[in-house]
């Protein structure tokens, strides 16, 4: 009854027979191997359009190398006020973008709308140099309350980013200083593309997504992330980023294998909507619980609850791993009543119907 | 015939397989696994010491990471003149110790002699802060020739650091203003212990060495490298360091079972013993061709070589993998003549005796 | 009719009469001239403790320099939401800290209460390295609305500072991790002084402030900041910090002059009075003009007022100079009516009752 | 009998004329006042070409801004092996460029040759992004031995590193991957232009330079330096570096007027003749005391000088002020003999024949 975090399953046995069967013979390092090669193309199969891929270990350095490529160290980077980036990845932006920083961006389900992006932007001070001037939008697709963004809400993001205006300035309408590059951090994507059941492409480059950071690691594979450009020219110092990161892999077969494994015949798509279906489940067993609540829809890998103090005890004695959740991240018009408790419970592609319901029926006899 | 670099070889079956046994049911994430544990218990016996031990998938995070454990960004780091971390790592180096200077240090065989080093440090212009000041020497293990430091050689250059005293400053012996530390780029330390039959605790902690960046990636892992401190003290942020890399893996057993499969009953001395083994090999025949010769003695997995082009051209034709190399690596009183080509040759634990021998055939028959 | 800022007025004759007396003659360069001795043992004299000094040039690198001394690249600083580091320098915070971060406290009169620390302390993450760790709170002496902090406010929130625990270490009571430092931002500290007719050791060090920045430029000077470390401890780095930010002058007498003219005989406090006593007299006048609100009590230099936009375009066609400003500076329970706008005007030194009194007499003339 | 160096001189009286003129009244602040906006007209008048000039406050904020500004945080940049910013400088330039590595180049004189320029660039193993790439030159007008660059000794550099392909690349003639930037530390440049009684265009942008840090500080202000691009492209972010680095003053006026006074009427040129004459007339007179030689022609303002070590005593017992200087910067063919010394005297526009009169008594009695 493990739902701490997807990210404490193993990986999928076809991705490490996929690294298995890549383990052999020699071959170029540095990622100059056939299976790095193989699983760039591959990507750009499966987002139907050219693109620079970059293979590294962590989703913290995908998403802060990324931001580096977009943002200069005198900029800032919107997301969400509590974005994954902003509240777990300690300095990490700081450190890979040399000193840029992060400003909040208000929403209660985990998402930017457009609207507040655009209240955001306009509040920004816009005096430059004295104030920072924003260079990119970063999203995280799931967002950080198991929601999903829809293709129309990132092109309307996009939208919004694109028609910044400097307060002062607005004169020079049509003459934007700098373009606002939109990065998602992608570390549940698979998640989300399984839910909207819509192309990867609708989801990115359609809808003006710049910078992709797609992770496979808590979806199947061990560590295993691509920074993905869809506009190359984005990328054209990012081999000395990743290098000077210490993140060129020698045996590129690593990451490139796992990779392999996890995108071939659709694969990937199919671990997240296991794990999808196992969240569904999850959510409609524990919301016939009496004094149980789920606040967020349910459209990814990810369960939000309100549970009785009672209940959480039990369970937890029952063998249950989830994590307490944060408050500030349960819709405006709900909060905690006296006893109670928010909880996070997440699946992933090994979560079994049988673990489940062994929880579900732990809280029941509750 | 590859002999372009032991990291050229896949994962050895042993540590593959510890991979795969591990890849089985949940785990605690961020290096709090079993495995991790075990594979920190394991190098504490292994030293016979206590030690902090931090894993990470690349030998630039480690060695740079290290680094910046002992060199404030003001500080001066002694390595050799065509030290690794001075010409192979971009400007890794300065990105993860905030800004930290490298200073080479002359040696004709890739490694740093303590009268090398007192010179050196007695030449620095020492009237800080306009000066930088020495914090670190960093030395290879096995060096960029292909030999190896013994344990004296080892507490010569510490004690060499620990003697240092500023120019100006003779005055007050006894009081230096900063213990200068001795990293250990420890790439192919394994094939240094095998070759040197001494004790990992020998070559380390019992000569002066401070923190150690212990590869197995080269030495049959696929991506495993570990940052060990014989002080505790001096890993006192490393936790905090290594998360703003981007370093802490979710999914730890990554790192911890491909250690411990390489430790487990000295897999990686004999992993090592037999890279050893075919260099020597390599080198005793390739010695024995017309025109042929080999500068360096062969103490580890690596064969440094003078050939004729002719013989370069013909094994390349015969599909040979090697690479040309820096001819100041050479000793002081060699140099190449009209029509020599200066190579390096490495070995892993992978080569296959009937590989060299194919190579010499091929060899011979130029 | 100038009340843009402090910083355009010019230095003070006295303050000038210094520099041009010590420019003259040789004197040994970076700081070791007799003018800067003598600028840091005047100012151990005036805080009445022993201190270590160092002078630069703007109010940026003394923050900036000085929070780089308490908080390490993975740590956060704590400051007002609108503070003058977190909106009006850039990513200077960030560039000299080496990635630490800002996290702003919420606060109605620019400063920060230690109520509202403690919860912001209280609901920061606290599971390093995942999340960032506080090292330092820095508040601005005069705040960011004109007032001025008490020395029983300041010692409320060194103690709200010095009691933090994180979250989920409760138990350990009496070990706080690591002592969280205050830092004062004191461009116009002396503004402050003047008001709080305290001793300036009263409002720093007794309070329990560990470094000041204080500033002579908006105050008289031309261009001259002190970094005040009251615990010389917390300094042992900063030499190396201020030649490698490129801030140690090789003619220090530039800026130990300044601080000499400007100490000297309590020079900087009859400045600062007569600063503020031009503030009161345009607020005392201000606030008798029909449709004028004065939101904030004027302590220091600085008067926030609302307008009616009519005065405003009248006041602005006669000449006078001063910033539109924040509204969200505004208290919690005034905000804009239709038709108004809300202005910051500033005294400094050089403003003469006259200058405030044709000011007045065009708002009446509105 | 002051030699220490020119920068324990005061400010000329007519620079701190100009600035005691300046300030007088209020002024826009943060550059936008009038001496800031002449000051950087006239100094595109002087140079005869369209430019973007930043002051700042010191030499090391000037060399190491620049720097940031051409060569990225994975890029080199080559310069003397002797050079003020690799040596005197801490880790600033580092700290500025964000990691950017210094290589140093060889040369007797202080000086780089295109010849040992193009071996630099030549022996650079070049296989990014395992490798730095060189993306600037810098060079040191007056050079580390006191010698002048002459226009055509810049061009040739500026051909050579224009010329630069990396190895392996030469099939690709033409192609340079990223121009290579000249840079000139011109602490000394005025004496420089002094001496070769040339345009300052002809050993600037003529001759190929892309930006110059000009220093007045030296020669007659008392803190006042300029980064001058001559290409605005090169200058896009400067601003935001500026503020960045806390180098933009409130109160520019300090800078614009020094500039002034130091620029009106060749002012600056007059002082730089006078520091001239001055080590002239030191050098004439030392070179005809028996023991002494002067290895190197005296082309500036500083004078370098192998004295008897019971010449240098009674010298300084006398009350001379100067530095033993680094031997290795002595001629190739010139070494030390027992009892030697090797010191540098600097005189500057404040030298009077009187001094170095008084200094050769002395010298003369000895």
């Amino acid at each position: 009854m493990i739902f701490g975090s997807d990210n404490m399953a193993a990986a999928s046995p076809r991705v490490m027979a996929a690294l298995q069967e890549a383990n052999s013979g020699t071959a170029r390092s540095y990622g100059n191997d056939p299976w790095t090669k193989r699983a760039e193309e591959q990507l750009a199969e499966v987002f139907e359009h050219d693109l620079a891929a970059f293979f590294v270990t962590t989703g913290t350095v995908a998403n802060c190398l990324a931001l580096s490529a977009i943002a200069e160290p005198w900029n800032a980077v919107l997301c969400h006020r509590q974005a994954h980036i902003l509240l777990d990845e300690g300095t990490a932006p700081e450190f890979f973008t040399g000193g840029a920083r992060l400003i909040p961006v208000a929403g209660t389900d985990g998402k930017i709308t457009a609207e507040n992006l655009r209240r955001t932007l306009e509040r920004l001070p816009a005096d430059p140099p004295h104030n920072v001037t924003p260079a990119a939008v970063s999203i995280s697709q799931v967002s950080e309350s198991g929601l999903v963004y829809r293709p129309e809400e990132i092109a309307a993001l996009a939208e919004a980013a694109a028609s910044y205006r400097p307060a002062g300035t607005a004169a020079v309408a049509g003459a934007p200083l700098r373009k606002i590059r939109i990065h998602v951090d992608g570390a549940r994507f698979a998640s989300a593309v399984a839910s909207l059941r819509c192309s990867p492409a609708d989801v990115t480059w359609r809808a003006g997504v710049d910078v992709l950071c797609l992770g496979a690691t808590k979806n199947g594979a061990l560590a295993a992330e691509a920074v993905i450009f869809f506009d190359r020219e984005l990328a054209a110092n990012f081999a000395e980023r990743r290098k000077r990161a210490g993140q060129l892999l020698s045996k590129g077969r690593l990451l490139g294998a796992q990779f392999l494994g996890w995108l071939k015949d659709g694969h990937w798509l199919d671990l997240a909507r296991s794990a999808n279906a196992a969240a569904k489940q999850l959510a409609d067993g524990l919301s016939k619980i009496p004094g149980v609540r789920i606040p967020w829809p349910v459209e990814a890998n990810e369960v939000f609850a309100v549970l009785p103090r009672p209940l959480d005890a039990h369970l937890r004695a029952a063998g249950a791993d989830y994590h307490e959740w944060y408050t500030d991240g349960m819709p405006a018009n709900d909060s905690l009543a006296l006893g109670e408790v928010y909880v996070r419970l997440v699946t992933s592609f090994a979560t079994q119907g049988s673990e489940v319901q062994a929880f579900l029926d732990a809280a029941r006899g509750a």
